[in-house]
């Protein structure tokens, strides 16, 4: 059996969730794991995994010719720098979404992926979540004929920390990118034009940040079908994650997880369980297969399953749809660089 | 057109119903309503609707010659008696449930309808639900393939009055009876043995009258196959009235109705409103069809949905089902004369 | 008993549906039915339902004193002529959406039923859907907070008749328009702006008249909510007509009706009978609410569930709508006169 | 943190998910496993989760001392002479179902582990699914009020191989165990008696080995309350494992688990995939719950969530089912020694 030594850099919640999920991969050996701030607590998390090394440097990692990928999972601004070294190492590359927020420099990272022949995926996790698969698989065998229409529910339980709305890029670089990529992934086509509303209806402190909580995008795509994306900062009923798509021969959509499927009839009604809360627990078995089919690509020479160019689409359709807001006018993908 | 003139015996609530839905049909003239209690208040309600003559005398219905058939509503001690003088009379006869709860008095009174050659249908209006009926074309057209098992739920929302099940021939002969002609109806084949328990958990006035107000009962049919019915004469949350039908090819089942497809999402859960409250809401289109069939099998000689021998095994089933609870032990049909 | 004189204007289908509804409200008596085509198939309909009078010319109907209120269920052209000369005889109207294509004539419609002091009801029969008409219960008590996005999923199972598309005023104006509707209902605010797409994938017959037969359309409503509707002219699943609200307490969503809940599970799947099939059957119930509410509240004096001033809206959104779609950028209601 | 080190008898396909289960808890060390076949596959099967030891003699895992707990996962014959030794070893004992097929054997077996004061744990795992807890957690939460009614629908996608029917013990003491056991834990009350009936409708190789294929048990338990199990050995549409308990406040009800929540709608439908298909898809967090339980209520010293009086009582129920089929009587369970 071949052996993948990987090293994670960037030790917060998505880390460490792709450091479990690559300790139960028997061809993977988790080697080290960066993380600018890293002390006691992560070394004894660490310890009980059996990772051996931990640093706060992550040229440590990077300079390690014993390492063979690393999975970028530090703040959005390190990730270009991360990846252009890591290229340049000749590392395969897993990188949290967004690259960047800056397409030229996503596209320099690209560049660099390409030059040195390296691996890049990019964690859309929703492309392996089992229902948006399965409508994805239902699509691709002819089941609702041409495609017409894809909607595409999303919206999050919570709002983020306003710590956090600061830094995030914004609703539709930090949240809907998601849901941009499913639009993409689902439709098996470009996007064209891209017209979006927003609103600030949740917290006045996303206005504060220039930022909005609860917004409609619809996006044309080149093979003339139509797609439509409602996001919120909060749900209270849980995590609100569904599509559908639509066409010629019929319709396919997928409804959200439930924790059970119990249903208790009582005077008042018939009530159940809300959904999955948020998407440690939806996309948990997502997170698992987007790192088995990383690691597969690599030791298997599989192709990937999503690449630099997705990352780089999602994020273009994303500067559309706020610059779309900004303008109030639909904003073709072409403006965009 | 021909016309159909029809007279209604027992102007209580079932009474009115059929009343108002033969009112819609264009080939009934609805001549006259019997009711031992007929006053101003019937009256009136018969005025508003056109109905001519009211009388708390039924030989002025049954010994009317322009009259074609009866609706026989009254209480179920005089269901044999109205048959036979009605069959002496020549008229077709729509008759609830049951016919009696003396087996020997309903052979006698299908004997009189046998020799007068007119037509008798009992009242078993579930078998017109569009749930049921859907179930059961799904199992004619092989959709299940051999039925193996039948699973029936049968629950009122509230118990009867007092005063009611008293006089009611207990829960087997006054509710079960309709679930035991469900069986035969989906299963298309005949009981041969029952195993009945029953048990008093919803009110001890049940036991006071020697009755019991929750029951399992199981069925073995000639055709090998098996079925289970549960009832109880009190679900808080509505009206429940379920089946499901499983054999070699897969299952069949149908849940219950709603007011509306309305769900709402909340902090607390998923939630949506009650299935229809009772019978008069859950069979308000069941108690359509069964008289317009009743209608159409005597203007167009069809052949009737529901005969007088469906009428006398589902008593025979709840005779079975009645002792099998005193005896503690699985009652063969053929016990049952 | 008030009775209440009623002729009806066309005689087409949804004139026949509310002359059979209306039959069933014992306040109405239903004198009348006027159509262009008037023949001996009109003539015996009528007589079978004891409508007496049946003629070509509306003249008859609206110059009966007799009379106290009309339907006019013409086509498109002829409703603001009717409802000038129904309301200048002082008559109550019902009428079918759309008032007109054109604004400002629909204003003097308005206008004149203002005048004459007389109710006029439009035919928005969706918002007496059982299932839309209990989301708007549990929006207006609070129970999914204040309203931030509405979403109203709006297909036809076929297209119309080519020859019907060139004359239907278009998606918006024909068949979104219902729609336009319900966003007001549900939301309770008004429409400031309206962006939408449009495309032909169904049939390019479509193209030929100008029309779309697809279309997303998203609305900004002056209480800051958003609204997105999806529509399209073919399902072949059947009627897709659903709604979903969302707000800071939860949501509120409505399915579609199907004729059974039967479910049949195989070795294939699991697989439940389409949606009821189209208008007829899915609205059945809401019309006949409908016209009862029309009469009630001409009868007792109640206020008019829906009025012109519902059916002005709702035109200059479509008609918003179709502009957005020529000039590819929102436009804002007050562009609209 | 404590360590417990287990070791394994029976590496069938059980056994094995035990293990697989047991490397996730950080607790346990997995020291060995035994099994009579034991050959080159399960040593490298071993070797590729670093368990060292593998051996054809369960003696040198009974008779290590450092070896904490078993798990019995061999034949059904030799669980009682290997929890009778292990027992008298000082060894915590997990042991799949049944004890054994002989209640003399069980108490024996019970009385050496209540003398040895060590724990036995029964693999009823169905109690650790996620629906049927919740559905439990509702009921002892008061939700449905007083239990009057259990229902469960079990029945297995396909029936075991012949060869494996011979010494199954037959579908009550095999299949239906995991039903009475069931029952007892949503109930919360013991049985009093107990009635059954079988059929062989699936394949007449279970009439040949003297088995049935198919049943309905209906049981009254000391609570007064009742239940009924439905068994079939064959559901094309796969694994049926759902639970409904009735009371006098309501009901609580879980339906199946499926693979995804995608449903598609087409012209002859709609169609959504079948449920997971068999006990290793429905139940496989249910089995590392079991172990997580395990281990807990030793290393924590937690309460047992499932003890060996559980293992007797679902034995004697299944005892009492096959004399009721062969006597066609009710058996009270104080029959059953």
């Amino acid at each position: 059996m071949t052996t993948l030594t990987i090293g994670i850099i960037g030790a917060g919640r998505i880390g460490r969730i792709h450091a479990d999920n690559l300790l139960r991969l028997p061809e993977v050996k988790l080697a080290a794991i960066a993380d600018l701030f890293a002390g006691d607590e992560l070394r004894e998390w660490a310890a009980a995994r059996g990772i051996d090394r931990v640093t706060t440097n992550s040229d440590e990692i990077l300079g390690d010719p014993s390492i063979g990928a690393v999975f970028i999972c530090s703040s959005t601004d390190t990730h270009v720098p991360l990846i252009l070294q890591a290229a340049a190492a000749g590392k395969h590359i897993f990188c949290e979404k967004p690259v960047s927020m800056d397409i030229r420099r996503t596209r320099e990272a690209l560049e660099a992926v390409r030059k040195a022949n390296v691996k890049l995926q990019i964690g859309f996790n929703r492309r392996f979540d089992h229902n948006f698969r399965r409508v994805r698989e239902l699509i691709r065998e002819g089941r609702i004929g041409d495609t017409h229409l894809v909607k595409i529910t999303s919206r999050d339980p919570n709002p983020p920390h306003p710590d956090y709305i600061k830094v995030s890029g914004g609703l539709f670089m930090d949240m809907a990118i998601h849901d941009f990529d499913m639009a993409r992934y689902l439709s098996g086509s470009e996007v064209e034009e891209v017209f979006a509303q927003g609103a600030v209806l949740v917290d006045p402190v996303f206005a504060e940040h220039g930022d909005i909580d609860t917004a409609i995008t619809t996006l044309r795509f080149e093979s003339g079908a139509l797609a439509v994306i409602d996001n919120s900062r909060r749900a209270v009923y849980g995590y609100d994650q569904r599509v559908e798509a639509f066409g010629s021969a019929g319709s396919a959509a997928a409804d959200n997880d439930y924790p059970n499927t119990a249903v208790i009839s009582g005077a008042d009604g018939i009530v159940r369980d809300k959904p999955l809360h948020f998407f440690l627990e939806r996309y948990n078995e997502a997170y698992v297969e987007e790192t088995r089919q990383f690691v597969d690509s690599i030791v298997r020479g599989l192709p990937l399953p999503v690449d630099g160019n997705d990352g780089l689409q999602a994020e273009r359709i994303a500067l559309a749809a706020k610059r779309s807001v900004e303008l109030n006018r639909p904003v073709r993908l072409s403006e965009i660089e």
